[in-house]
């Protein structure tokens, strides 16, 4: 772990920024009842613990803990009657008890994790990010604490409230934090040409660049030829990619990876070469594997 | 409950701020757990509800989630070596798990409470609030939301973290946000001229102004003549006189009473007379009662 005296107001290392996906902390729920993976919870706390690659902002999504409340209050329209607030407070209170749990198991594991709830942090003005609180993030980030942000209600400018995702907040924070790369573990291998569930002839992209993205976008918002993970409240792959292309405009590298495959994520935070998409701005930039 | 519709942006009615003490919403605990004294909590929840006194700002005390397990790491004294760091996420959660506990009771009596952790809201300067970010709380109540704060461990920008007090926060969000009134509720009555707990024949002092709270303050500091809550980690009965000497500066009004004693947080919100101390910044401001 890092630790930096109070004094040292300047975080001396890059950060990187991870982001947990919520198809990898939570169980995708049927049921009435929202679930979190614990058994990947674990072993990832386990793993990042291990990897020693703080400074470390950790990002997760907030799954079936988050999705169904929300639309079952249409929280994603914003403000339309007095009824949605109690669903707004609800659906928080879910999400922050995922979070509850993912901060116990990292303290567990002896990481100095710091709950940070977006909607304390930020403000958006029609779902983007109007305004955000960096001052807490970067002091705990001096101390050598790990701030556990994740997607979240916040209240919104001009629609009341709105859902923010942990995808935007990870783009957001990567660039106000100058962070150096962000890891983004999902539940499939990284971005295909077709939904490797449906296509057998679905081949794992390995390397991309800015160009490449744009084109997957312009592609998916068609007929969708680029699969990840399946749609949800907050956009799903898609809205993913859209978040990831104004990081690699601003020259951070974004890795996709499979935080449901053990040793994957250890791996990616400790500079290992691992299965997974690897999108940079330009060519020059992809290193070897 | 009050309800605005999102574009009015100024909160139309003047706001109370409504602080539980750590003697009322947990149990002196003895004993290693910490406990919340859910019947409390119930009972408050249900006498918020029917006052109908929104828009309210909601402040609880840490009590035995807090204080013990601040003492244990020494959070008081701010970061002195990295082990602490554990121990500033491990009282942060506990106080963050009394927190989720009493959300979870005013939103099942129908309040839309919004839990916002200090934490991420504010930066102190050697303990004193340096930055509080109110936009996120504005927002909240603007929608007819209450926003629920709590005494927390904060980061500092001097000793790295420190305690931040309800009393504190309770003072300076009664400030910005150009509050009418803050409530307080103990495990007393109100101010006395002695300890009730040992000597028979302390009285109740009902009307206070700031010159008479100025004196108590210089007279406490000495051998202890003015009485009420224990000390405790964040400076019992006086530091709360000492934090509440900026509210009465400010001509706002600050009311003692015991919120153990049911029926009497309800009828202060509705405007009724109750047992308790009132204080106000001069002596014509004291109602009649």
């Amino acid at each position: 772990m890092l630790y930096l005296k109070p004094e040292d107001h300047e975080i001396k290392k890059t950060i990187t920024i991870v982001k947990l996906g919520g198809s990898v902390v939570t169980r995708k729920a049927d049921v009435a009842k929202p679930k979190a993976n614990l058994h990947a919870i674990k072993r990832l706390a386990d793993e990042i613990r291990r990897a020693e690659a703080f400074p470390l902002v950790i990002i997760h999504g907030a799954g079936s803990f988050g999705h169904q409340l929300a639309f079952r209050h249409r929280l994603q329209e914003g403000f339309k009657e007095p009824s949605q607030l109690l669903g707004l407070t609800e659906t928080h209170n879910s999400v922050m008890k995922l979070n509850s749990l993912i901060v116990k198991e990292l303290v567990l594991h002896g990481i100095a994790a710091f709950s940070m709830p977006p909607s304390s942090l930020a403000l958006t003005k029609e779902g983007r990010i109007a305004l955000l609180t960096l001052e807490p993030i970067r002091r705990a980030l001096n101390l050598g604490a790990t701030p556990v942000l994740f997607g979240d209600v916040v209240f919104d400018e001009v629609s009341g409230f709105s859902i923010l995702s942990g995808d935007q907040l990870m783009v957001k924070l990567a660039i106000e934090l100058l962070a150096s790369r962000i890891v983004v573990g999902v539940d499939v291998d990284g971005l295909y040409t077709a939904d490797p569930r449906l296509d057998p002839e679905a081949q794992l992209i390995r390397k991309a660049t800015l160009g490449d993205l744009r084109s997957f976008i312009s592609k998916a918002r068609g007929p969708a030829s680029i699969h990840g993970s399946t749609l949800d409240v907050t956009g799903g792959m898609l809205g993913k990619l859209q978040e990831i292309v104004e990081a690699l405009e601003m020259g951070i590298e974004v890795k996709l990876i499979n935080a449901l495959k053990p040793g994957r994520l250890y791996r990616v935070l400790r500079g290992e070469e691992v299965l997974g998409t690897t999108l940079v701005k330009s060519p020059r930039l992809i290193s070897g594997g």
